[in-house]
């Protein structure tokens, strides 16, 4: 028995997930540790010792904490080149493939934070108020995408998938319970209905445990 | 005369600084395109053909536009890799490298959106509002910042500057007119220092016509 290299802290459906998605898709060894963000594990001193953030996930990598979802995912996928999730330094794609992950960590992963801690942005007293008004802003972050996947589809970069993709659908995921999710726009929506044919895909939700947008 | 690589869509002192910074430091020739993000430049269909996000900054490489401040940060440092501002692929540091800059992406830069466009939150009503209450959280991302800083730096890196710090100090220039500012944290203001003694950094305040925070 050899110690994985790899030990993800995660928590279901969170923002774990899309690195949790790329172990399994790398196919490489790893260990699952369940973080009870629940019951507040994550802001205990352990955890925070490994990240100070206070937040899911934590990948170690040969020891080494590391944290941000996205960082992670690129971080895997060239680590791994055979898999193909990430075009080379020197591929043309490169500067679009990170462009397009900066896009999802910057212009859209923070709505979500919005949409799912809205007493953050302003006080409960308006936290209908910071819902009311994310909402467009995601609608219109789907919009803009869907355009892009329709003139340069079906993946972020074309023909081909890349560990962009796998973000994507982890915040369309995220989507599901809003008035209008994303699978209402076609081109991510067939975006999705990939990534979720893919063997991985089964595999995540029977380990996380997982059953809705299934 | 040949044309230039690279053309930078840019208004001073925005996102677009931390690019333009980085063009000067990599001593490649570029050329600035100022958008005037005052009267809305940056939502004309000119612009939106650029980038679809109406935001500066737009680098145009080879004829191709790309978006996203950071991105466009690793991607200038991976073409330029003789300046050293980015650990290689195989390097150790690597993993790190991108932590940090998605640290700053992610949990970073989205507050100063924040406290930028506070009506965006939760509208012109609570503007007040969103402003006190993404204080705290601008705050006690210096906090972290600065204890990594204490305990590995002088750099993010620790020994050696990258990309990443270029871009922690221009986030810090952000905080210049908040009550308190990125400069009250120790390690953050001997970080700062020493970048804006840098050479570029007079260039850059020149070209871009900044006075603030010199
Ligand atoms: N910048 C972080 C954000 C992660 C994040 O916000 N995680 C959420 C779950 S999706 C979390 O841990 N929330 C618990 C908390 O904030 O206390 C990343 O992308 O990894
Ligand atoms: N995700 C973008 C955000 C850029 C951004 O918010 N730029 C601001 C200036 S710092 C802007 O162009 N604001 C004008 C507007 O929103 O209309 C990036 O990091 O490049």
């Amino acid at each position: 028995m050899t110690t994985p290299t790899y030990s993800l802290y995660y928590a279901p459906g969170a923002a774990s997930l899309v690195v949790h998605w790329l172990l399994l898709e790398l196919d490489v060894a790893h260990e699952l540790r369940l973080v009870d963000t629940k019951s507040g594990e994550q802001k205990r001193p352990e955890y925070l010792a490994l990240n100070p953030n206070g937040v899911v996930p934590t990948l170690v990598v040969d020891g080494q904490p590391l944290f941000e979802a996205a960082a992670l995912l690129m971080t895997l996928a060239d680590r791994h080149p055979r898999a193909g999730l990430a075009p080379a330094l020197d591929d043309p794609r490169r500067a679009h493939y990170q462009q397009w992950i900066f896009h999802l960590a910057n212009a859209v992963q923070p709505l979500f934070r919005i949409w799912w801690y809205p007493h953050e942005v302003a006080g409960i007293a308006h936290a209908d108020a910071a819902q009311a008004h994310v909402r467009p802003r995601i609608e219109a972050a789907w919009e803009r995408l869907d355009a892009h996947l329709a003139g340069n589809g079906p993946y972020l970069l074309g023909d081909t998938v890349s560990a962009a993709d796998f973000y994507l659908v982890m915040l369309m995921r995220w989507s599901r319970a809003m008035p209008k999710d994303a699978l209402q726009w076609p081109h991510l929506a067939a975006l999705a209905a990939k990534l979720k044919a893919r063997p991985s895909f089964k595999t995540l939700y029977e380990r996380e445990g997982l059953t809705e947008w299934a």
